[in-house]
Formats: C-alpha cells, sequence, structure tokens
C-alpha cells in the first residue's frame, strides 16, 4: 500500500486523490477541533470554505465555528478550541466549522474517494480506518498560510507508525517525504508535546492564550473516533459502519 | 540566526532571499557535482537554465556539464555524475553546466546576497562558510521535478547539525521545515548511505547504473570546498578569500 504525505496544501493536486484514501492532518487545530466534537456527541461538522458559506448554510439548530488567525469568528458559536466543544453544548447537533488551513485542505481533497481527518489525538484509530479502507493513503500536513507545520508532519509521522506497527500483513511504500516525517516522528517520540510548544503555531498559540488546547491535541491516541466526510459532512467512521 | 529550509524549489520565493545566504542543496547530483569538479581544479562552474544557453556560452577551452532526465546531454563533455569529474579532464578549465533542479535552484535564488552550493560531500565547511557570511540562511532543498526528495533533506538535515555543533557562540532559530529535517537526519545519522540508496532517487539511479555516484555524495564531509556564486560563476570560497 503506498502512503504519500504532502507538506502543505498547495502542494496538493486534487486529480492525484481520484481513487484514494485522504487523510488531513491539521493538529493545531481544524481537525483535532472536529474529532472532539464529534466524539463529544456532534451530529456532524459541514466543513465549508468561507465565513459567508457558514452563515447562508446554517439552519434552526445548528451551531457555527471556526476562527480566522487564530481567533473566533464574529456572531460564531466556537472559535477553533478544542476545549469549546463540551457535550452540554454540542449533543446532537451540526456544527458548520470555517478555518484558515484545515478546513481548506478537506474542501481540496474532494477528489478522493475518501476523506478522513486524522490528527496525533486518533491517530491509531485513523491508520486503521485508512488501511480497512483498502485504497492508496496520502496525507495531508494542513499547514499553516502555505507553509510547512511541525505539528502536522509529527502527525502524519505517528499515524504512518501506528500503521507500521499495526500492520504485519501489508507492506507500506511511502514518499521520500513521508519517510522523512516518520523519521523526525520517532526523533520526537518521547516529547512530542514539547516539540510542538516549541515549534511556529505552538509559540503563536501560547502567546494567544492557547496553551490548554495544545495540551489536548498533542493527547496522543485520546479517542478512537475517525471523522470521515460523506454527502460533505464530517461523521464518526463507526457511525457509517453501523 | 534565522535558518529556514525551503522543501522544494517550487516552494523558494525569490524576494524571501534578498539579504540572504542561499545554500542550494541537490545531494543527487548537481551541487556534489559542482564542488567535485572545483575540488578537483576546475577554474569555475557557469550554472545555465537550458541546454542552448549552455552551448551559445561556450567559448575555446570550455567544458560542457549536465543531465536531462539523469542522462548526458548529447554532445556534452560531462554528465551529472560526481566521478566524471577527476582532474587531468578538467583542470584549469571552465566548465558550463545545466541540470534539472540544483541548478535551476541556483538561478533562482539570484537576488540573495550569497549563493553557495551545498551537500553532503562539504556540510561541515558549508555551515562554517555560511555563518561566516552574517547573514540569515535559507537552505533550499533543490528536489525533483517539483518534489521534496529525501537526500536534499538529509544535507539540510547535517548543515543545521554541522552549525549548531560547531557554533557555541552563536544561537540558531531555525522554522518549522528545517527542525522536521534536522530530527530527521539525527534519526538517519547512523546509516546515511543506506537512508539514500533506498529513497526515490538512491533506487531510480541505482536503476541506471549510477550506484558509484551514490557511494561519492554520500561520503560525509569528504571536502571542505564550497562553491560560492560571483559574477554568475561558481568559484570555491576560499579562492574568493585569497
Amino acid at each position: 500500500m503506498q502512503v504519500d504525505v504532502i507538506p502543505c496544501i498547495n502542494e496538493a493536486r486534487s486529480n492525484d486523490f481520484i481513487h484514494k484514501t485522504v487523510i488531513v492532518v491539521d493538529v493545531l487545530r481544524a481537525t483535532s477541533s472536529v474529532i472532539t466534537a464529534l466524539a463529544n456527541g456532534c451530529a456532524g461538522v459541514i466543513p465549508v470554505e468561507t465565513v459567508g458559506q457558514a452563515r447562508n448554510l446554517k439552519v434552526e439548530g445548528d451551531l457555527l465555528g471556526g476562527e480566522r488567525f487564530c481567533e473566533k469568528i464574529s456572531g460564531f458559536d466556537f472559535g477553533n478550541s478544542p476545549i469549546e466543544y463540551h457535550q452540554a453544548k454540542i449533543d446532537g447537533k451540526r456544527i458548520i466549522m470555517t478555518t484558515t488551513n484545515g478546513i481548506r485542505a478537506i474542501q481540496k481533497s474532494h477528489k478522493a474517494t475518501n476523506i478522513l481527518a486524522g490528527a496525533l489525538i486518533n491517530a491509531f484509530s485513523c491508520a486503521m480506518v485508512a488501511k480497512a479502507l483498502k485504497k492508496d493513503i496520502i496525507i495531508i500536513c494542513a499547514g499553516t498560510q502555505d507553509q510547512f507545520s511541525l505539528e502536522d508532519g509529527l502527525g502524519a509521522g505517528l499515524i504512518i507508525d501506528e500503521l507500521i506497527n499495526n500492520s504485519s500483513d501489508t507492506v507500506f511504500e511511502l514518499n521520500d517525504f513521508g519517510t522523512a516525517m516518520h523519521s523526525s516522528y520517532i526523533q520526537f517520540k518521547d516529547h512530542i508535546q514539547e516539540a510542538i510548544m516549541n515549534c511556529t503555531n505552538g509559540k503563536r498559540l501560547r502567546k494567544l492564550g492557547f496553551e490548554d488546547d495544545i495540551q489536548l491535541c498533542t493527547h496522543v491516541n485520546l479517542y478512537t473516533l475517525v471523522p470521515i466526510l460523506r454527502n460533505d459532512v464530517l461523521i464518526p467512521y463507526e457511525v457509517l459502519k453501523s
């Protein structure tokens, strides 16, 4: 099974996604937020590109989530902090979400057969679902403003590590960037949180007061939930199966 | 001192290079060939983008070198194999060189204050020259057809390692991609040659019969020579100083 990792969204060519399973990784914080919301009972997350689209799609009972420049959008119910997505507020509701990088990467992957949301907090389960889907895998590091972000590379590296360590029956061929990210993850695996606290987005978010988010987002395999896109809505893979 | 690493040429924005020292890394094989040629007595390497430019620039006594699709260009004196550049053939002569990725990266860096050619074979000296030039550093991984190549990432990682380990007087700030490449290098440092033999370009070159090139190109710090671009010609930094 081929596993390619792409360093940031603008490196992604949508035709390469045909017949593939794409895993979008935006550790800080979009995919971590989507996973947390669905794990806390949200009925589905609808990823949209613009603030206008989010407002237009909203019907009675829906909630709006998202950020621009790391901050909550005016009039929205939530920003992009996973710790905001508590059960009491979102149980059974749909969230329409727009973020600068992660959600844009999901949009750009529309030609893929399957689109999953991955992060450090669901890496093992994400790897197992991707493998079960039996297509070659492309992991997109969402990055930040068209630049590579370390935390997404480490997320990709961990997903690859979970694939390799839990699949004695499958051989995984990595592209060069995948090999680099896997080796970088192994180098950092015993101090992932420290590494991410000190990378570009880690520093930026700490300055803005979001240190708790980083702590949550670096909690490896906290959840078994894997969001998958079906009919333009991210829902738990488990729901799809049942 | 800021050290940024860029994953491949098409990620490079030429305006970002102003007032910087750029190190172009194309381990397999352009910058390894330039270093080898100059270390073997070549008077200077003139990097040009096209085969036509190379032929037009040539005057009596000049030699032509370069590749397209890994193979020597018809009518040229040399391909892109560092092992071709022996002293007997090139001593005192200029070589006009065109390659698909490495030389194009040098061309794209023209707004930089200094442009150096780096590789595994001159990493220590390249790091020391870059530091001595007292400008922020950008390391461009040349890559292959606009994709990241592992060997260039490991070259960048080694140059960063040499900077950090040999500069107690300077603090180096890395961008996220630089941090990832440095950690990947540390993970692979005890089996660099094996890693590169098995990466995409390593496999491709071995298939074409260029295994000897890979052995030479992965010989860490074989040379102390550092090519620097002056008046559109790559010459040894030592010559410039004297």
